[in-house]
């Protein structure tokens, strides 16, 4: 099987890209002492877990029980679901635990506390907590000096549970522009998990991991110093507006979606592809970077930026627009051709789609990798 | 089984709402003497469809092969796929048709048209086709005044394909934001099929069918006349963009996303749920509405909009924010708590589903309805 005869819209992932940007991390993280936990909530592929993680210390992080139960149907031992835990959902994530003995959750409060204290000793299963703490992204987590933090820790310092540390999610990252933002980020979350440890160590509870980390903080942070673990994700894959924080370089991108032209409208200068708003996503995170690129940058089907920044510069459902300047453009796509598109942002893209067509520089398919996706 | 002890995020589809949203469709297609096509891409359920299609003349329009070879799995015989075709999806086709005695799909060009026929004889069936036309969105079809239009029919004519008719459809009535902007739409599209159909006639070609048609220009057009059939899709759902656009009251929205409260941020003013840019999607199309809905609308468990504007200010994955005025909601909506959402644009919010939670007003789940997703 090769791309050029390959129905259309189809997700594609270069593997040679992807373990290139694998062993950039896990060297990056080695160098600095800390351990790769690479979060699978881009790629939800256990074919890709198996690049990302590192074969001494085998881990993941997770965004959904879905991707938690997936993992661990593959024999992940080590798995972190990397939000905070719905009360309700602790039945699941009991059943999670039976099959990977390291499975673990997010708390950001006393009262969840409570009721995972409660549940445990009512069912006779020790659940694996960390503390959210925020870093300064406001979203979930307990600030380090949040007087719950101590109040969280004493509720879970009993023998029915394991405090496996803290952890923080920088995301407020993801509104840098430079580097040097992103470096202020990771110090941020460096200095959010210290200052949360030294508060609970001196109320007398041992903190013994600390996990941070987001693609642009992972990259671009100068020290981890103190941390135990990162839980970058999006790099593996890569896409434009990642591209725009400087976190991956456009021939490393590893996932794009391959469509079909099957219109031209000549007299209005735009030619109409069978990728639109599902097939791409309506993210348009990069209105707001350096280069706005629409809603997807568009290369040939070799992967290849032939065609300048050539956009989709508009979607509807099922359909996808370029807007022209060259006229040639008509004959070097014509209707049929295939092209490839770079994601705005890949964890959005990726989700529509049940597998990937694995390619490795050309255009001839190698693999085809199933993800899940979904909640249930 | 019931919403409240259901996992989340969920997608809920209320079956009164929906048969209401229905009739009312169909009743306004037999006042005005077309027929109904009901455009199965938003609800994509062969259970929607059964109660969706005039039970007199059963037939569906999809945006997909896949959509097509679903419904035609489940004998539904007339199915258009609403799309220009590339040519190497006319395997595809085939093995659609050979399953689905009338199904169609669109083409917009004499080479294309050529495609078909010479693929039509060459494997000796019998495609069913219809011509795309341009009334005024420009994104794919034919404008009535263009030669090719003539072009693309006389290559049609030919006992080797079955010309069904003219197709249109108005979306730039989703740029309207009044009902007298959507009226005028659905007279563009009635006149430019109308023009259209005079113009190959006048050139030897017979016209049969003339299909129009977007939950818009269905709901607020004046006439019909000429016109054989209408094929409006997302009327069946509802969502706060069709609201704005007064296709669709509030109180007759038919889907809603089923989310769950799993951290508080009292400081902030915050309440964090587990539905996300992937539960709700990220479309923001109310942006440019009188009421901007953020990334959703949120109502109480039972569907009911009980906490007046309250809106989805923020989306992350999988992490949705409610930025709160007043203090008493945090009490209203504790941690565990449920609630349900309006999406912006349910086409592609329903897309993330593989099926629906039914219900009927109140909170007791009486079917789980499976959807179909994706390409392949």
């Amino acid at each position: 099987m090769d791309l050029t005869t390959v129905l259309t819209p189809a997700l594609i992932l270069d593997r040679g890209k992807l373990e290139k940007n694998c062993q950039a991390m896990l060297a990056r993280c080695k160098q600095h002492g800390v351990r790769l936990r690479p979060h699978m909530k881009t790629l939800k592929s256990i074919d890709a877990a198996r690049i990302a993680m590192d074969p001494v210390h085998p881990a993941v992080a997770v965004a959904t029980l879905n991707e938690a139960e997936y993992f661990a149907s593959h024999d992940i031992a080590d798995i972190q679901y990397a939000v905070c835990i719905a009360p309700d959902k602790l039945d699941r994530a009991a059943g999670v635990l039976r099959r990977a003995g390291s499975f673990s959750f997010f708390v950001d409060s006393p009262a969840v506390a409570q009721r995972v204290v409660t549940y445990a000793r009512k069912n006779a299963v020790r659940f694996h907590v960390w503390i959210e703490v925020d870093s300064g992204e406001h979203r979930t987590g307990l600030a380090p000096c949040d007087p719950d933090l101590i109040a969280t820790a004493r509720v879970l310092s009993t023998p029915d549970v394991t405090l496996r540390g803290l952890a923080t999610h920088g995301g407020q990252s993801y509104k840098c522009r430079d580097t040097e933002c992103a470096s202020q980020v990771a110090e941020a979350e460096r200095a959010a998990l210290l200052a949360a440890a030294k508060s609970l160590r001196s109320h007398g509870t041992d903190v013994h991991a600390l996990s941070a980390g987001s693609t642009p903080t992972a990259v671009h942070g100068r020290s981890f110093d103190g941390l135990t673990e990162l839980r970058p994700g999006v790099y593996m894959a890569g896409d434009s507006f990642q591209e725009s924080l400087g976190t991956v370089a456009m021939d490393r991108i590893a996932v794009t979606v391959l469509a079909t032209v099957i219109s031209h409208n000549v007299a209005r200068n735009h030619i109409v592809i069978d990728a639109g708003g599902l097939a791409l996503s309506k993210d348009r995170s990069t209105a707001s970077c350096s280069k706005n690129r629409g809603y997807g940058l568009v290369l040939d089907i070799h992967g290849h930026p032939s065609f300048g920044e050539l956009l989709i510069h508009d979607v509807h459902q099922e359909h996808g627009e370029l807007l022209i300047s060259d006229p040639d453009l008509f004959e070097q796509l014509p209707i049929g051709s295939k092209l490839r598109i770079v994601p705005n942002h890949v964890c959005m893209t990726a989700a529509m789609y049940s597998n990937y067509l694995v390619v490795e520089g050309g255009t001839k398919i190698l693999a085809t990798w199933p993800r899940t996706n979904g909640w249930t």
